[in-house]
């Protein structure tokens, strides 16, 4: 059986910072995104990736993504905590593209304070297309693919 | 510079059921868990992960957990989803600890479908413990130690 | 131009405890129900009663509301909050019916910690009943004017 | 025994438009503020409520306002849903004061997607102040009067 807090971590992103990303959003924070800790609470960081990586596929395909004839379902995601934010801070998502396939694509993300270029949590997420009826895997929209490609070239050329 | 994404996945826990986790959590959907996709939000596990844990070690402490000298921040968390699950479902989550060191500890959490031994979900949660005023770690406090082991023993058996 | 603030309150309900509500339904709080102010945050009330008053019309309609050609939008909402609830403890949703109309219904609701008769908030909730499709007004389906009547001749009594 | 259904709106703010506030906050929206059918569901406003309020007064009072002797515990609120809005709209939210009392102010909303005049939603909310340690009524601070004052003047003129 795995044991898989022994392996390596799949949001190591140490040595990223701001510029190393395509794609800045903007992502104000909000009053209850605080816990009772005073802090922004683990979970609302995914809340941050999916509308940073929804919000970049609908603006840049031009189009409602969600009536494509595939949809991109989430497959799997992680963050690292590096340094914590808090409400009121207003924050900026970067996102870049690891690994662009056939009908799925990882992307890389950090949270940044507005005006600091060192992330304070970084995070993975995966998207696998599905025929938005059946929900079974195919290749992702051509629409998608074409917004896809210039974060994919960007990124892969720096590993 | 690292690609994590070329690396092994920390939230594999394949062949993990139901009965392999000591502690089980109920966990009932709510309506807007679902999202814009009719099925249960990627986000929204997190929420599941953190309540299991919290939940556990409030109830297992006897204490407000909040409020001892040292509290439990979130250093990492992981989430690979597998099938998926909807509101008006009703889920358990199951915990069990991969790794208790000084100050974190690393649990491995499932969501499975009441009345289902195979996961929808599986993740992984690290705490570090760290002074409640100052923020710095610190070793976890005896009573969070205590409601741990037993949970380590069990899981440390299975590797 | 009209000054709400200075008419009476439609989500007065002095004098309601649980016996009073027809309905209850058991509403686990989760750990970031909770805000910085270490309570149930105002806004998560709303989900409770979100979740209770559809969780209920799916079990006793017996089908995925979501689907039938009618669906309840949300016209009107409203809460006091009278005692501050927390994480982790359990609470009940009182739901009752105040008015049911042709394409519209009016809930009475009430969040009460588990083992406590006195609501710790009460609150409105108003569905208006709307072709899926088209999103224009129709009279609700059947199957849920069948589910509301029994809850409606309740509370109409006690007026 | 009262019947809340009967009586008038106090949420009501007819003929109310974005020039009728004084404060306007943006709101983006997020991906899960969508729910199953597609639009903002309606627990969601009540946060953009409650972000709007006290980042107003986080940045009109220059200070934590979690860390002054008395803090703001809400004690109402309420919302009419007049149409619906969506993920990725941008929205705003305009902020007034019907009510500034010694211990209490109450507060008129309105959400408006970004560049539309008309309320998409009209809200409530009122703020008890109370002492930040025991929680019991007290007068508010005095930074947060001054900071609600100009509001307070420029509604009350328009009754």
């Amino acid at each position: 059986m795995s044991d898989g807090a022994a392996l390596p971590n799949p949001t190591d992103l140490r040595g990223w910072m701001r510029q190393d990303f395509p794609v800045l959003r903007p992502q104000p924070t909000r009053w209850h995104d605080n816990d009772a800790y005073g802090h922004v609470n683990n979970v609302v960081y995914y809340a941050y990736f999916d509308t940073a990586v929804n919000g970049y596929l609908i603006e840049a395909c031009g189009t409602d993504i969600r009536e494509l004839p595939a949809i991109g379902i989430v497959a799997e995601t992680g963050c690292r905590y590096l340094r914590q934010v808090a409400f009121p801070e207003h924050l900026d998502v970067g996102l870049a593209v690891a690994r662009l396939g056939r009908s799925s694509v990882t992307y890389r993300l950090a949270v940044m304070p507005a005006g600091d270029d060192a992330p304070a949590a970084v995070g993975r997420f995966v998207h696998v297309y599905v025929d938005r009826l059946t929900r079974r895997p195919v290749a992702m929209p051509e629409v998608i693919r074409a917004a896809l490609e210039p974060l994919a070239a960007c990124a892969g050329g720096r590993d």
